[in-house]
């Protein structure tokens, strides 16, 4: 119930301040996070050069960290930014894309757990390659299902203290407390590229507004469900898809978001096993 | 009337020509860009590398300088291309995206104004603060009215004799001695990223062909405005807007842009406060 | 005959086994083309990076190398990658954009043909100067017809033993012993930024499932021409391409690609002239 109205709180209030959100993110899909957050009701920055992005960060309402392309340059930038916005308690998500795949992603990843994440969302593969384990991701996608990554998600937020978001069929979201499922979607967002990415990006503009990071990342992730199940039924293929999804994500409103069904408590604290 | 012939003749001549438009543009909206200009009838060339972009100028009929993003080669590349922009004789379009907001991008856009830009196209704060004003930016988005930068726009003009484009509800354009309105345009331009990016694309299109720097800003912005109203008729939200404006953008008629109602030659020399 | 067999049998493995496609890609398609490899059903992995590219070379199935942008940190990646495909074993696909027109890039893919690319796919102009000739391209657009670059082709296959895959008005693809035309698509392809390199994806993504480099170029050439065709009928603009161009790739059946009027033996040796 509580959960459920802070969801159509966190929509209201996100259209009302339009926080500005910086993203360092990768060269494939920054144009496609920046029409989403647009489309949700940020206002996106792609602030991730060297001698700006540090500096920056202490004006945004909420960061993105994506390490999906990493140059030379990003790989000075991003743990700067990511040291600037604690100390200037910017919110920050990280989106730690094909971690586990690749040694540099994971090695930088890993690093700036220490600048404490606000929400860490990826799939099951890159959630437990994160945490240290052993995954059957290949690239950027997930060979792994969302629930078989909960107890890495477990292990990641006693680390950093961070929510985590793991996507999937069903996202399951955690503060190390609560688990909440955010069921449906449409399996077109797996035809596209970037729809994760962007889905980082929506969450770090829902983080710029929310103090809760649990509700940032569920308000994401139920965002993300409606706006892809409506542009599913409008599309007739994966190129028609991209356009009705931003589409649908302007349209939603609060009362949308805050559907029960949409987010589920599935349990109120670390099962047993975990613990 | 002189005018707006010279707009009819431009989008002939566009047309006809096809000019190859190098565009050193920012990581996140280049693709947009591109577009934009292939609708409009250029042919874009995003030559922006180390040994690259400052041969190339000399090939083509205009350059885009946007500061969006400032990549440790786009620092060094930049001043380079500018400079051998100008000696070539290729007329240039500088876009200083988030100027005022960020330090570095300020200072480099600064500095090459001394290779003389045939045209400048920002928002106000973008135009107040490149003039050494104080603005109210944030990020890419303006906090203050086009009609309140025009001082601004005198003195960049005085300093480095571009024409100077200030893009808001309703353009402002000036060489220094006339003011160019160009009203119209649709608010879903601001809920994607990168409309201004592309108009400063299509304006660098425009200077290719025209000899008058002032015709080919107000072509472009009249081409923007008209494209964007159409495109926000056939759209349902952002995300089918910025295909449907491309189509618009492409079934321009040069008699579309001379309609007399879409520029307004608002006074024919500096207003004397400014004198 | 058989090559037609070998066409819908290549579109099936492809939907099957969904091979991942390493690319290193220019920033202002990388967009599209990772679109349009999932469109046809690959799975796309921009791994381009430092430290990352050569590693990940040896996991995927198949590597597009284009040279559209070659930023400092890709002049040092790309021919490390390009060295680490071929002892790999990774089929891989060179798109030389605007060789001719720039020298770093004609400097590069010149060296890079000593890996030993699958398949070259380029326009006229852009096979023609990476042969050696001089060519009347002018940036990424061509100059020439795609039978004036076949001595080129053949020239080239001669020293590296690609297929050469010659992009215009009817497609010609060359194993050096057989040409294959492939006839039809859309000027409106010519209207978008990236069709071209979007085209080299798919051929990797062909490249990924096929033994014959030769089948693997046709398929990815007579995929896009079907889908270009019905496009266009659905389009009202270039705009609105885009997004159908990705919906009928990705409804594209086997018996699309084998119908015979689509791929025509041209002759079944290389021309007395040329020999």
């Amino acid at each position: 119930m509580t959960l459920h109205n802070n969801l159509s709180t966190a929509l209201t209030d996100l259209r009302r301040r339009t926080p500005l959100v910086q993203c360092m993110t990768n060269e494939v899909t920054t144009n496609f996070v920046a029409n989403a957050i647009l489309a949700v009701g940020g206002s996106p920055a792609m602030a991730a050069d060297p001698g700006e992005a540090d500096d920056f960060v202490a004006l945004a309402s909420a960061l993105l960290i994506n390490v999906g392309t990493l140059s030379t340059d990003k790989r000075v930038t991003i743990p700067l930014t990511a040291h600037a916005a604690e100390k200037a308690g910017t919110p920050w998500v990280l989106d730690p894309v094909a971690v586990g795949a690749l040694q540099p992603r994971t090695r930088l990843a890993k690093f700036i757990l220490d600048f404490h994440p606000s929400v860490i969302r990826g799939n099951a593969s890159e959630i437990i390659a994160l945490s240290g384990g052993v995954s059957a991701g290949k690239g950027v996608d997930s060979g792994d299902d969302p629930s078989s990554a909960l107890p890495a998600a477990f292990a990641l937020n006693e680390r950093c203290g961070a929510v985590i978001a793991i996507s999937g069929a069903t996202d399951l979201i955690t503060d190390g407390k609560q688990v909440v499922r955010t069921p449906g979607g449409s399996l077109l967002s797996t035809k596209i590229t970037g729809a994760g990415c962007a889905l980082g990006g929506v969450t770090a503009a829902f983080a710029g507004v929310c103090a809760s990071p649990l509700v940032a990342a569920v308000a994401a992730s139920v965002a993300f469900n409606i706006a892809a199940e409506r542009a599913e039924k409008l599309a007739a293929g994966p190129g028609t898809y991209q356009p009705h999804f931003l589409d649908e994500l302007y349209a939603l409103t609060p009362e949308d978001v805050s559907a029960p069904e949409r987010s589920e408590i599935e349990n109120a604290g670390k099962p047993e096993a975990e613990a």
